[in-house]
């Protein structure tokens, strides 16, 4: 099981952000920027597009309110999107909160969030989904 | 009129990776890296997250098999995806074969790449698309 899976059944507690039947968003618990969402699929794929045209098609319809309530949270010039896949062999996109290009260097030091940090990045994008 | 409907209507010439209704792919012509694609939807709509869902819904499906081929012609782990949108106020997304985070950075200087380079690794992709 990789730690996403864990993730995704609550074995391993997770600041969530929405729930569908196919996907899973959460806090990045090692962010770069405040307002860091990982969207995860319910299923083990490593390469991204790998994943079947059913959940390629949901993915981004699923980030949208997501990407939308970054917007509108953090300070930002827009919600930028990234791709990597060199580390968890479990597909995923980071949604984050942009202003430059460096936002999105994944070789820059991660942010040190406390737990009540994150608790609070949590409330203020669901307060914002909510509306 | 956007740089990006420029290439689109082929006002400005591109090399051109493939097409469909709604979107449209071609080499960045200052690439990250060797292999670097753009995938561009066919209307001007600024930030990636306010295109509407059916749009969002056929976009990774379209850029799907464009990744494959860039796995498969050029020496990476994967094809990496990135989003931005911090300079052409047209919604946009990278495509590009990576195997670190810096093939990411972009703020990392682009590549010099000649006309006649750019017109073999159109080549190199397009002949592993045809496949």
């Amino acid at each position: 099981m990789t730690v996403f899976t864990k993730i995704i059944s609550g074995a391993i507690p997770s600041y969530k952000i929405a729930e569908s039947e196919h996907f899973f968003a959460f806090l990045d618990i090692y962010p770069q920027v405040e307002g860091h969402v990982l969207v995860v699929p319910k299923i083990e794929v490593d390469k991204f597009f790998d994943l079947g045209d059913t959940y390629l098609a949901e993915m981004l319809v699923f980030a949208k309110p997501i990407a939308q309530a970054i917007e509108k949270s953090f300070p930002c010039n827009r919600c930028g999107m990234i791709v990597l896949g060199l580390e968890v062999p479990h597909a995923h996109l980071h949604l984050l909160p942009i202003n430059t290009p460096s936002d999105l260097n994944f070789n820059r030091n991660k942010l040190t969030v406390t737990h009540g940090k994150l608790q609070e990045i949590q409330q203020k994008i669901l307060a914002v989904m909510a509306v």
